[in-house]
């Protein structure tokens, strides 16, 4: 087979962009640090979001939409807020036809409009918690952008809450982190994130206190995943979110804010992928099972192999498992078997002519790359069983990944040195905010404690 | 009961606003011109969006992601387009903290972007059809905002598409309209709307062909629901989407663009609401039976009113429904059944001591107003027959209205006067450019031929 990809081990980065260009998940858009997201990208993130969607929904917050357009004056209300994200605006100065009396800000984040409504929404203790998200699109200006990693618009998903107290506050943060986060990328990406807090060094513009998901890629490097962000009463007080308690008083409410963005596609290709391409957790993969037709012809007792190809693809489906079907036999098999790899299905079913002849198709699992004939009534238990196994393993691999390069040393110096080819875990003792300034100025960052 | 909304009667559009409001639907943005979605109605939305992408996906068409930004240049690419949007358009001038050397658009609708990238894409006649989607938002500067139905901000899914015939994009471009637009609002959205095409002077800009969906709203009046549009070569010219064909020549391709937006929100209360506030379909209705404790207390032989009132809900939804769950006895039952029919829940269940001692729960009906002591083993079964009565119910009552509002005339001068209470049938022939002009001048549109 011809080389179709940069070989992770000779260039990783390069092997990324390989990756995310021969599988058609993206492409650069026209305007510099934007990306188009193409149907088989967009197939993956519509999966991430239902499967997000449905455990936000299961911790209790509503989906809202919050204007893509705020009000310059908005941004400045926060001070410490706006200096984290002026340099990343974008600015819409004409609208209408005519220049704007006030200069409108496209979205960084929604936290200073959800804030504003917040103020008008809650009046009384009876209206906490106000459990909100919304999945949007926002802009931060991006200077060295990375398709999925680093780009200008990115789509994400932003939590933003109120409530009472700040235990509250503090126990829908941390629900957040796990039930929603830890278990959507632990049991359904596979990836066994490493999960605490950001130093203070580290955390969000504003934030009293940072959660992250920091996961593994395949170069020893870490890739922040998600953050879930406590914000005692900073922003409560900038926008005046205040509830009437039950004995009588005014009070600031206490807020949090949590997202996860497209990056985790990013994520998703470098901790999973290999040379042959993307590698797409069972759970995730928007197509599980790859029905392909070798070439057309005659399986002898079981029928034309159309006919049987047609049939395994419908006993899949009624199985329970997303399906997809190849049945483009004027396109050379080897072409169409590569662009499979590349995509990442984690099984595919080939049938060909020869094979169903002696009662067979072959199952290829993407996760180890075995092919096995398996007699056909026998195809869809293989599957689900092999769905099942492969989703385990993509998870053990990446664990085993993690463990083997994650070093425990008890010093700053030898954490740095680790640094270069993994991770280090050492006592935050031995660190500190000045040990971290050290370390940033090697190219190191303290990711979690 | 105190007056909640303005009567439909008394000042329709003063009732459209105030249903939003008290519904909490939505809120003004603070950018003149844009809206919050609140959870009541971005629920409905998301409804809407199930329902329409799982018919968009059996229609073939792939969901992608294009850019917010577009090039200024794009938009003059193709003349007749940019004329129709330019006083519409919001501007960005600044990113990243400078100045930007071309200033970048905000999309008023991705077709320029999508046909670059189409032309990217298509190289024979073997990648055609292109069928792609995108749920996103755009921007159209408004004047003369409200919310729903002009916003300078909306969410909305617009298909396009690519193909290597006439025959082949207009066929596409009518089963988008048939088996999707048409089949969601008829079944789901139980309006039934008038379907047909445009006059060439109501055409969107650059189309040879507009198919439209116009509902009848209550006060007799004409919304465009969705459209759907042959855009001939027109586009494949200005982009380039050439394809070689399978003798080997190469041709421009035949596209489609189609859409359909939040505008539908604004549809569905006008077309169904009452003077009582809202009406949502069972079928669309995020909750379909809504289960209200009236007040705490024993049922008798049933045990608590609590405890019967959750084992209802779990048997609802054991059955399928949608269910929603209030037990805010802290809060006068009045007031939360005030606020149940605003938000016009198909079905309340309302569970009370009384009742309950008798063995029934009280069934309310949204559509009819009626209330029914149904016993408690008979309520799965009763709200299921009234879910699917009142879905008929609402769509045979706005095809009443409909049909008593359209008159057949045989002038155009017939036509203008009819037009003041509601629709009025003419033959085109009556009409010609030239009455169309006449009409329009009079606040009349010809909206469907
Ligand atoms: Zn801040
Ligand atoms: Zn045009």
């Amino acid at each position: 087979m011809a080389r179709v990809l940069t070989p992770r081990a000779e260039d990783f980065p390069r092997w990324y962009q390989d990756v995310i260009a021969k599988a058609q998940l993206a492409d650069n858009g026209p305007v510099r640090g934007t990306m188009v997201i193409r149907p088989t990208g967009y197939a993956i993130w519509e999966r991430m979001q239902a499967e997000m969607d449905a455990r936000i929904k299961a911790a209790g917050s509503e989906n809202a939409y919050f204007p893509l357009f705020i009000p310059e004056s908005y941004l400045r209300r926060e001070a410490e807020h706006v200096e984290g994200f002026s340099p990343e605006l974008a600015v819409v100065t004409h609208g209408g036809g005519k220049q704007l009396a006030e200069p409108v800000v496209v979205r960084p984040t929604s936290e200073t409009v959800i804030g504003e409504f917040m103020a008008k929404w809650v009046d009384s203790y009876r209206d906490l918690p106000l459990l909100l998200n919304q999945w949007a699109n926002v802009v931060r200006w991006e200077l060295r952008p990375r398709v999925f990693l680093r780009t200008s618009e990115f789509l994400w998903q932003e939590g933003h809450t109120a409530h009472a107290t700040e235990a509250d506050a503090r126990a829908y943060a941390r629900k957040i982190l796990h039930e929603v986060y830890e278990d959507f990328m632990v049991g359904v990406l596979g990836i066994p994130v490493l999960v605490g807090r950001k130093t203070a060094g580290e955390r969000f513009a504003g934030a009293t206190n940072t959660y992250t998901l920091e996961g593994m890629m395949g170069d020893g490097k870490a890739l922040q995943m998600g953050t879930s962000h406590e914000l005692g009463q900073n922003f409560a007080r900038a926008f005046d979110i205040t509830y009437s308690s039950a004995t009588g008083g005014v009070e600031h409410a206490w807020t949090t804010s949590w997202g996860t963005s497209t990056r985790m596609l990013g994520g998703l290709i470098m901790c999973h992928g290999d040379d042959n391409g993307l590698r797409v957790p069972p759970r995730l993969a928007p197509v599980q099972a790859h029905v392909m037709i070798v070439k057309d012809g005659d399986g002898g007792a079981l029928g034309s192999v159309a006919g049987a190809a047609s049939k395994l693809r419908d006993a899949l489906r009624d199985a329970g498992v997303r399906v997809g079907f190849d049945d483009r036999v004027d396109t050379p098999f080897g072409r169409r078997a590569v662009d499979a790899e590349l995509k990442g299905y984690p099984v595919r079913v080939e049938v060909g002519p020869r094979d169903l002849a002696a009662g067979n198709a072959v199952l290829v699992r993407r996760t180890d790359g075995s092919k096995t004939p398996v007699a056909v009534p026998d195809v869809v238990a293989s599957v689900l069983a092999a769905l099942e196994a492969d989703q385990q393993a993509l998870y053990d691999e990446a664990l085993k990944l993690r463990l083997d390069r994650t070093v425990t040393v008890g010093t700053l110096a030898d954490a740095i040195e680790a640094s270069a080819t993994g991770w280090a875990s050492v006592p935050w003792s031995e660190v500190g905010p000045a040990g971290e300034k050290e370390a940033n100025g090697q190219g190191v960052t303290v990711r979690c404690l």
